[in-house]
């Protein structure tokens, strides 16, 4: 309940037009749809001024329909859901009236219209390697879907520094860079020692051997020597571009 | 240089007011005072808008003061000194013009006025306890020399969540809050999910155990379910204050 | 040999009603029914008041079924069988005379009667997420098996408090409470700081990146800033339910 | 605000004996004295049942002072301080009215009366060698701080195991045992399989080289194939004390 | 080369009936079969007392075929096959002379008779779990084979004491204990404060969460308070029962 | 663009044979090829000596054929292509007129003539087992790739250390040594100590238990006490092959 | 109680020559003697053969006293102290009648006479550096007041393989081989394979940098190719010291 | 002994020149000093082409004095010690013949004439930032040492990427950089992209927090996407040094 609600509501009590009893239920209630498998937020739009998204993983095609369902019958307009599974597109495609959008690279889904891009300015996507593109679609799809234009420089690692300094231009005119790298990660540090904007900073589980599942990407964005960028969790491609947007819409 | 520098200059090659070496030379030439155990990048400002820093720790007292006067005699109006140790902070007192204001709390250094607010909202620095104050002050006074203005929420840790509940307003209409933990850094989640602006958390090596430094609530933080969460280093309460400010200056 | 057998005994040897050599074999001997790969403990109801349950990981479908007839030939009356494999409760199914019941989400068989709950209160099971229901599940039957009334609230994670805090009253009238959850575990803090009953916190492996199979939400939980939490091994949901079944008969 | 009390309030505000900024107020306010570097929650005793402690790492002797002297002033009549160092002792001596006792063994302090043991039976705790001792006081004076008698078995350890097996007796009656241990932590699976009641394990950082600061006694009690074991935090002998009588007093 | 046959082959040298080069040979000279991809030494059995086995994993059934032919012409009665996968010992079967007895607990395979028991005394295999027979039949089918008595103690881990302890003569009268756990891996500690003997400590992978793939067992077993523990790799059956071998022969 | 072209584009602009807008393009301009997922360096031979080569894990199949026809379009003679999966040269073999050799133990494809050894000297390649020679074929075939003569020295692992004590002579006279090994990795310190030229040491994930995927064998290498030896990542036989060809080059 | 014991007594309850709570007294009952904080076994030479020793690290000098005079009034003969500080070694030259004999290298304190070597061979304690003589001297001087012949190899790294060979002979004829090491610890692998007695590896805390305390030589010995070798503690060289008395005394 | 000293025994033998036992001496013997403490390897120059160093730490005053005596006494020329304390080079000033010049940056002391710089190129020592100037003394020293011209590239690191690129001649025409950083290590990916010469990566512990004594600089440089770099231990620029004269003087 928001703040707004709250007074009004004490004002009808007040005045009568509001019992003690149905006060009390209010003040405990949470705007929480339960699913018995999981408790659905509605109001997060209103508090945090961006719609709840479904994680696909570990959930079965089932429960990530009915979650969609009931977003969709709550009037929600766009529903992204991650780490959707090949399984669970082809199960909500048969099952469902709603027909996601399925992208097989970033296993993302999409019901919904993706709105036009409001955001203030640019979000650049950019990643070490080719392999790090399944990851920055995570991100940069997810920035779509919430309104943000995205460039994206894609292979652009430091052991061939001049590849990324050609796109020096795009990297000076972002509002927000997200650098998606394994390996060692320290595209990260490049970006934002070049950058004017905050760099959010994507750790891959891309490599072998002592990357130890993306801890040296990791450990290295961590302890950049450049100040402006922070880092999201391995291979979070989805929280990356959720930030970016949240940066780009104030 | 910048674009237009460049431009420029190639024109003057062309008009024949720049010989061929010369522009050889500048092509080459950084905007970067060596005084050889460091190099000052003094376009910092220029290229990526904020002043660069004086990080204090690994260097000697001279060292620090030499720095700072070389940023002072190219023009540097404020001059901030971050993990700066008594010891370099009564050197600097007795031995240069420069006077810095010290903080025992956050070793922080500064040489300079700090400059009016001119951020547009506010930030709000929240700890989890008492410990993590020092942390906090390093973060605080780092945003406010950049030009923001900041509320300080001390000692709101999860484990009595009411008193953080008590912030709501502040948490609901700041531009940007650091969210500064030890122990099992669950606050940058909390916060997380009742806030709609990015959280930058910062885990903080209070604690004991299994705590490992902070590697606890780094792990934590990273793991984070709350999105619009992202994280830096261990202590680096800096790095979070110059992210923040860059975000609210947007 | 409980203290008072011991004493009986003793006295039948003063007596001459037992032999000296026939009370060094009892001495010796333990109350177990070694069947080769498994010795069983048929004491242990006595000893400590809860019977033995098979732990049904790394153990065959013959070896788990020769296990619980040798239970049932004891007089066990409820046999727990966790992590019990869908091949193993299909084996034991058709080759034994004991008739699992068996649950796919928790990976529990159980034959014979599930005890009327006998326990003093309400054990609450509480998970941060969708994803934690398997471990949550665990703990729960294992918690009915032992007798007792068990409440489920599952997906009130902290990055939605307000999920959570819309149950206060089942927290706060617990006798104890189960708190299960990934990533970034701070459920159990949170409960922690809400509850007036020991909270047993349980790590799970969901997640991914810098979750490193749990070890997120593990240390997340040692380190807890409120008091009363006490941890058990990641996805360790039988150990939860045992001592929350212990808590609530005493 | 317990339950009661916000019924009672909107009454008021139904009856017009509140207005309504007063009750917006009310619903804001945590009983929560903010001291500016720490938030002293008084209604905790009310809440959780047993009153706040003041953990000492980490905070200056002023501020424990303080901390303490506002307790008293609330009416707390007995204050635990853990990790209280010999200077913060003596400091409060000097210039407290408050004169705490202080043990050097655990660096407890204690300011006020220790009550009368109203537990419902005996707390065990047991140690797996002299080193431990230290940790071992502080979770027996703390449990004796909220009220229960404790029965301590020291330097037990499991590599002479008839030392152990000698005190069956004790626990075999206890309501509560705590498990104390460094190194390869076995204490805390052998007294699980011999007892009937929580076993809490506090592992120790005793020990050198594998021994990683604890982690070996760690994940050793982690693992423990002993069903009704919980593991708190490396060191953390309050924790330990604390649940201990949580279970003591149901 | 000896030292006898270094005497021998100088005296010859001396004596003109070996030529300067042949010396220069022999002195180079390995007592080394070279198969290209291994390099097998048939003076081991010389120089150490016993034959070389072959270690199964990451060979593929041809390589271990032909290792063992080599073996089998140089004259060594029983080859010892470790790791040894079931389609290995399948072709071996099928397309050499070489019969080997396969078993698929050890995943071990003996080509030729296995030798009578001379070793001085007895080995105790001694296992926590039924989970951790697999390790220890490696253990105790290698001692067997180098020539010795074994007795096995499964599933008498220190959860239920009283297992262990009603084997007390068996653990007094060996000669050499290898003792194999996992989860929390006890059982080394216990068994070496019961023994008289080295205890050879075999940490087990199995577990699961906390237990890190064997860590917990690893950890737990080299900071043993026993004195005459010593530990071998995680699931390293054969290294155990090899040194319980040589200790069993001096 | 190398210093020499960048003079005389200089110089091309002073005359007006250049205009300003295309130098400007052309110090933008890096000599890349941009195929969307991937972006191709053909300069590098000429910046580096060394061509590029394909990394193919995490490529498809299309991808790597792709990649290998624009730089066989561009003129590269020997196209190196490292972990390739077998259905990649499949494809290749398939789909496109290029047709690589391809090596099942080391995982490469070569499209083109190896070229005439050109290095000064010889390069060893040694591995501590039999299971390393996957990784060592790596090595060794990229070395041969970039025109040195290779000498294999496979099981000579330290265990035995006579068998590579009768290979002294192959290492004092190479130019540069890899040394390839998993489990202890004891081969670098070995032979470092022995040779008198550079030593490449490759940890390899060969081992079990707490090798912990190569980690052992990598520790071990950095620590070695010999001089002379630096270690690049485990299982990355092609970076050792690659740098032995650089200093067998100089 | 040893088995005789237990058979006599049970034979005098039966002729009435010992009453029934004198037997339960003495069945409970074991041999160890309370200090409160530390319980001594003084059965333990009876029960293992080798007496108990004190590990200093810990505990304070009154403690090591009063546990030094309490084993000197059962009769022990010898008592060992390891890790003691030269604080303790004074405090008990001081205060108590018992005078031992300190040495600072190893920070070992003997009371009473080291007794004549009545072993069967001889111990071999090698060595990889200079630096870890204190380790290798804590293992020799145990060994010797075990009563074993010590032969001492100090400095016999492998990154000098000729050093290390020029003591074959030694080697050769050991009846226990302690090999100690820090760095990369690969001393024990190449012992392990020149030595046909068991070799117990101590890896040091020896080094710097990616050495980690001791892990890269633990982890290194731990995966020892060697058959033959087994590991204790880091730094435990009383451990070895006492293991090879054992092995050396059957 | 060398092949050839080997072929001439032998010859003598034959001849008569030299007996039996004089020759069975000299094949065991090396060409090793012992000085109890430590064994001086003389030969190491003629065997390695480059004199041995003295490791100063964990070595006392004395034993480094007596160290350099002998090799002085030898014909060492010059003589390297690294990781010399104040203290070591102190005492060998008052207390021996030798005097050191010694440096406080780097802790290196250098006894004899630093010789003429007789390799065939540069090598560079470039660092991230001036923290890492000690580790980079030690490398360029040591280099100089053994004969080499070194250029110093300090504080270039790759958050200000044009403090790098302004030095792109040095780099292109050096024969072997070392790249010198700590935090996240990302210059030798850099540098490694931009030269066509070996790269020596150190990884240095300068950093807090997530650094972890400088794994994130470690695990950053092995896991480079550059080829061509191989990494040494953290903080070993006595290490990067030697391999760099290695290279340099082939």
């Amino acid at each position: 309940m928001e703040q707004n609600e709250l007074r009004q509501m004490l004002r009808d009590v007040a005045d009568g037009k509001c019992d003690i009893e149905s006060a009390m239920l209010k003040l405990k209630e949470a705007p929480v749809e339960d699913l018995g498998f999981a408790k659905i937020d509605h109001h997060r739009a209103l508090r945090q001024g961006m719609a709840e998204v479904i994680y696909g993983a570990g959930k079965t095609p089932e429960q990530i329909t009915k979650i969609a369902e009931a977003m969709k019958s709550h009037g929600q307009k766009t529903i992204l859901i991650t780490r959707m599974s090949e399984e669970a597109a082809a199960f909500m495609e048969a099952n469902s009236t709603l027909k996601p959008e399925y992208d097989r690279i970033s296993h993302i889904g999409i019901v919904g219209e993706i709105p036009q891009a409001n955001g203030k300015g640019t979000i650049v996507v950019a990643t070490g390697g080719t392999s790090d593109v399944s990851v920055a679609e995570e991100a940069a799809k997810t920035a779509e879907c919430y309104g943000n234009r995205v460039v994206r420089l894609y292979d652009v690692g430091v052991a061939g520094i001049h590849r990324l300094l050609a796109h020096q231009d795009e990297i000076m005119s972002a509002r927000c860079i997200i650098a998606i790298a394994g390996m060692e990660g320290a595209l990260a540090s490049v970006i934002g020692g070049l950058a004017d904007c905050p760099v959010i900073a994507v750790p891959t589980s891309v490599g072998y051997g002592a990357n130890f599942g993306g801890l040296s990407a990791l450990l290295s964005m961590l302890n950049s020597c450049a100040s402006g960028v922070s880092v999201v969790n391995i291979d979070n491609g989805f929280g990356a571009g959720y930030i970016a947007s949240m940066i780009n819409h104030q």
